[in-house]
């Protein structure tokens, strides 16, 4: 097998980037035999610095510098203050990772602006950041088109669940009747925190202390979450040109605590469920909200750590996937998922 | 998007061919307008004849045929008489839907002869036919490699469940330490009609009243076509070299009804599970047997309609895929995709 070399930028060094850091490292020899690919980790960026190597970054360094509370830009020789835009535009990489947090209501900087810079210099994009891909989908795919480079974003639905991908290359020829996904664990973890008998305020500090809830807590519990994971399945699978406020969007916060107990005796689970379903007139009908899931509903066995997205379809019969999660790791193997994508034959 | 015009040859108008040539005719138009792909149906071949025209074969006057117990052979002025070899090795095609019986007991004909003829002048090769995928794997993918030519076999595994592409490309990177499966429609529902209180022989003659049932019953019953399945997912996604004797197999024959009624009871279901699991020094130890499955087990809910596939995973979590299948269609449909899968970009 010929070796195809692939030089690697990480954007981005927080819950998922870090982790997906040690991934290149724990997985490089295995990829290079199996696949014919060498990762070569060539440069990486957070919020303060970045730091450029084309001879490859250690990935053992690039942790160890993020573990004492430092940034990448301190790192000798090698490393630069200032913003990442800088590296992506000024550094020779064939691969951009971009994962900075979220940013959907405020505009979706940085990660929008990186994606972009990325793309238009001629450089693959992967991403499980959903914000540029809600906000700029038909830009960044045009832009991807217009450049010869391909844009993957598997990870921003469902974490480490390959339902984009099932969804856009399995189902082709089919019509797509609906679309229903539990596509995230925090409010689910809340949901059941709440039906074992602890407070709103109880389960909402439970998950805090977890690490499951974002600074912003309305976030996941008032379901832009899962709508901005809606709006990427119903643009990417269904070929709509949907935005995140075409999305009706009903929060947990009104799920009463004795409807949850209630629905465990029941052996049911309450879950925040996205459905995406075409109107008699075919426009197509977007929601967000509590649903009751009980048997033999497919996503009615769900544990805290899990995620699913089922497509309703006409040739393919109906199809459930599903995925146990109990850490990140999944979500930022996506952008491994994605760059083999890219480069397997 | 430029069009890509796509011959297409059938072998086999059972069940699946049959369908799958209802279905070329109607999804034709949406196929071209969203994927850029013309499908021209210009051959067909049935057991005792077949017929070709390059001009393209309207899917109606070949299932009008069919329909009446008549051979493709009798179409005119199209129709020969003859075996399928010579439609395969005398007239142009891009690409060979095989779906003649599966035969892996004595030999894999017609089906292998079949695929090899293809491939060896440069077609295309998609089918559903368990057969040729599991007695020459090895040779049939290095006949396919040695002609440029693609062999895709989506729907020899789980019906239309795309568990093969899955764990194929979506896994890529990933150690997958186990996969556990539910292939096989047709035991499930002996099991299920046991566990109504149905004796054995009373489920078996409903079994085949319904259709479900091969002619010898030995293939689902002791658990062949689950062996059968679970060599073709542990050579092409574990990269196994396995054969069906080295699946250790035990079929539904044993499972007492009061079992049967007991597990439901119980909250749970009896299956025939297919498990690959590597063995701690190495080897891939492959076994078919049936098994009580309950919550909180990904296949613990699944309904006599339903098959599914796990894979558990080092990077990906676990990911569990179901489809519920109540017809044949999926299974059928399983050419479309694949085909889709080899002229889609």
């Amino acid at each position: 097998m010929d070796e195809r070399a692939v030089r690697v930028a990480v954007v981005g060094l927080g819950n998922l980037g870090r982790r997906f850091v040690r991934i290149l490292g724990d997985v490089a020899d295995t990829v290079r035999k199996d696949h014919g690919v060498a990762l070569r980790l060539v440069a990486v960026a957070d919020a303060r610095g970045w730091a450029a190597d084309a001879e490859g970054l250690a990935p053992d360094r690039v942790l160890e510098c993020k573990r004492d509370g430092g940034s990448v830009g301190e790192l000798r020789p090698e490393g630069h203050s200032g913003e990442a835009l800088a590296m992506i535009e000024g550094e020779a990489f064939d691969v951009l990772c971009e994962a900075t947090p979220v940013n959907i209501q405020h505009g979706g900087e940085p990660g929008l602006g990186h994606v972009r810079a990325a793309l238009r210099r001629g450089a693959h994009v992967v991403t499980p950041n959903k914000g540029p891909i809600v906000l700029a989908w038909r830009e960044l795919r045009e832009l991807a088109d217009a450049n010869g480079v391909a844009l993957r974003f598997d990870g921003t639905v469902a974490g480490g669940l390959p339902a984009l991908y099932t969804g856009m290359r399995d189902l082709r020829g089919a019509r797509i009747d609906r679309i229903e996904a539990v596509p995230n664990l925090t409010s689910g973890l809340v949901l059941e925190l709440v039906a074992d008998g602890r407070s709103w305020e109880e389960a909402l500090a439970e998950a805090r202390r977890r690490g499951a809830l974002e600074a912003d807590p309305a976030w996941d519990v008032d379901g832009w979450d899962a709508a901005a994971k809606l709006v990427i399945l119903a643009n990417a699978v269904l070929g709509a040109e949907a935005r995140i406020e075409d999305v009706r969007r009903t929060g947990i916060r009104g799920v009463p605590l004795k409807d949850a107990a209630a629905a465990r005796r029941a052996g049911q689970i309450i879950r925040l469920v996205a459905v995406a379903e075409r109107a008699p007139d075919g426009s197509l009908d977007l929601t967000v909200a509590p649903r009751p899931l009980g048997a033999p509903h497919p996503l009615s066995r769900l544990g805290r750590d899990d995620m699913g997205v089922v497509f309703a379809t006409d040739l393919y019969g109906t199809i459930t996937m599903l995925i146990n999660e109990p850490t990140p790791i999944p979500s930022a193997a996506t952008m491994l998922r994605d760059i083999l994508d890219i480069y397997s034959s």
